[in-house]
């Protein structure tokens, strides 16, 4: 079953509408909920909907709260999200950094007290259509060992790089793990393992049995210690910068919410765009592993699909679908 | 065999006194070669000396040359490195992205035509050292293929991020292969298999065999195709920023040179130095598998080893030591 844009967006602003959102951030909200769909991201899109209104309805979500100013410092900025929607807040600060960069070159905005942004990559596109390059990291709630520790004590804690490019904007969006818990479970739901090892069992070894691995909650950070020490360092640059709230903070609670993230935007007279597009040419002409396959840039899948969305209509989950139309 | 560090780098200064090397930057560049070796990174340091001298001796490097700036926008500036020694450059670069961020609460500087930087971490403690946090990223010469792809097409560029620290500064360094060819060397010469996948054999299955790997010149990105994203992000902002030479261009010639960089600076009033403990401690508390040993973050051991070599001296290849004192 397959939804116009319009009509997703629609139903999702009616419901938050009718949950005592502001008309902008309802707005703001449906609008990225549907383009996650629209771009092929159904796990941040419509199927996280419903929890999304749940946590407002639990008061971790303020609809009505809007970000504010606490420090300014230069081109760096501390923002508090006082624990509205996480993408609203998320897509004011990435727009602040991008009106810092456009004065100065760069901006950079720290924000605490906020909530889960859904998908990251929103705000890498955000800053590449504001003709920005953009960096933003977000911590999250504990999911993996750090490098030779039992229990977990690291967040996935997503970096997204994203680089303005005329044929397709290049926009990197990647967690810490090798797979997330909700890829685990689509393997596990087909009775499948992983195509590569994702985790440890009680013994610590090295498996890819995703029923296992989220049963230990052991999950394994990509480039094992190195991705690892990245979760880390992230978490550490997001609590120097901002204030806020540490994974091992936000962990105390089952429900993740006060989370804290970093926007750096930085914008140049020109981007050497010649170059960019001898590098992905470059890229792609080392052939194929299997014939006829071709090597992607990050963000290549996720235009090609939003191209086909468009076009076709976006997939939706028809029960998901039902469970929010009867909101 | 244990040398003091004044020994070392008065050795390495001699010589590169002699090459020609104008006073400050021969006492620049011997310093960070002893102060390799010094925190354990041999193979930035003396066993790295003789190749910096013969890519000075065949013009690679020119000892006289030093960086000019080429164009300053806000906060940002872009420099020339004029092909002058890759660590002098680094330094040079990373010093000014400080004094940017000091004023303004951040600074980067991209940097074209350098020369290898040695060790990246150097520049990470050294913006962690002035009170900053530091985050610098270098390309490289081919070193692996793009997740799907055959021939290589990625260099491993190395990226650190430091974060300043009273009880011992964080800093992370680490390149996007997940083995480099010098450690994989290290195994092949200890006749034993890598403890993980380190790349490919020619039939694009992945192995643990260092002799195979060297041959395919496959070595596989940290974290399977996020690594191979990253490595490729990295090129592309690099060569945005700076406007200088692709990994493609750089591996046009057999030997490296021609590097582009980038250097990030980070300033603020207070780091929050009270949380960043918080989150050492809680990632340290997460027990280990195996018993007796501890979790360490970023850094931890470079400064153990550094402290270590302090006092007993800095273990030298005895061959490599007559080598150096002969030149």
């Amino acid at each position: 079953m397959r939804i116009s844009f319009q009509e997703l967006k629609q139903e999702f602003k009616r419901i938050l509408l009718k949950l005592s959102f502001p008309e902008e951030t309802a707005d703001s909200c449906a609008t990225i909920f549907a383009e996650n769909s629209r771009d092929g991201v159904y796990s941040h899109g419509l199927n996280r909907f419903p929890v999304f209104v749940k946590y407002a309805k639990k008061g971790f979500i303020k609809p009505d709260a809007l970000p504010s100013l606490l420090e300014a410092y230069g081109v760096m900025e501390r923002w508090d999200g006082n624990f509205a929607p996480g993408m609203s807040n998320a897509a004011h600060c990435m727009k602040r950094a991008v009106e810092l960069a456009k004065v100065n070159g760069m901006g950079c905005v720290a924000l605490k007290n906020t909530n889960h942004w859904m998908r990251g990559g929103t705000y890498g596109w955000q800053a590449a259509e504001a003709g920005c390059i953009g960096i933003c990291f977000t911590n999250a709630t504990v999911s993996m060992p750090a490098w030779g520790g039992k229990d977990p004590v690291l967040g996935n804690n997503p970096l997204v790089i994203a680089i303005p490019r005329k044929e397709g904007h290049v926009v990197l969006d990647m967690a810490m793990s090798q797979f997330s818990y909700g890829k685990m479970q689509e393997y596990e739901l087909k009775n499948e393992v992983l195509p590569f090892p994702g985790g440890y069992n009680e013994a610590g070894e090295m498996i890819n049995d995703p029923v296992e691995i989220r049963k230990t909650r052991r999950a394994l950070p990509i480039g094992l210690w190195k991705g690892s020490g990245l979760a880390l360092v992230l978490d550490l640059l997001v609590v120097a910068l901002s204030g806020g709230n540490s994974t091992g903070k936000i962990s105390e609670h089952a429900d993740e919410t006060g989370v804290s993230q970093c926007f750096i935007a930085i914008h140049r007279p020109d981007m050497h765009d010649a170059l960019i597009e001898e590098v992905i040419a470059y890229t792609k002409n080392g052939g194929t592993v299997k014939p006829g396959e071709q090597v992607s840039y990050p963000g290549e899948r996720t235009l090609q699909t939003r191209r086909e969305n468009e076009e076709k209509g976006i997939p939706v989950n028809e029960e998901m679908w039902m469970k929010v139309k009867g909101m």
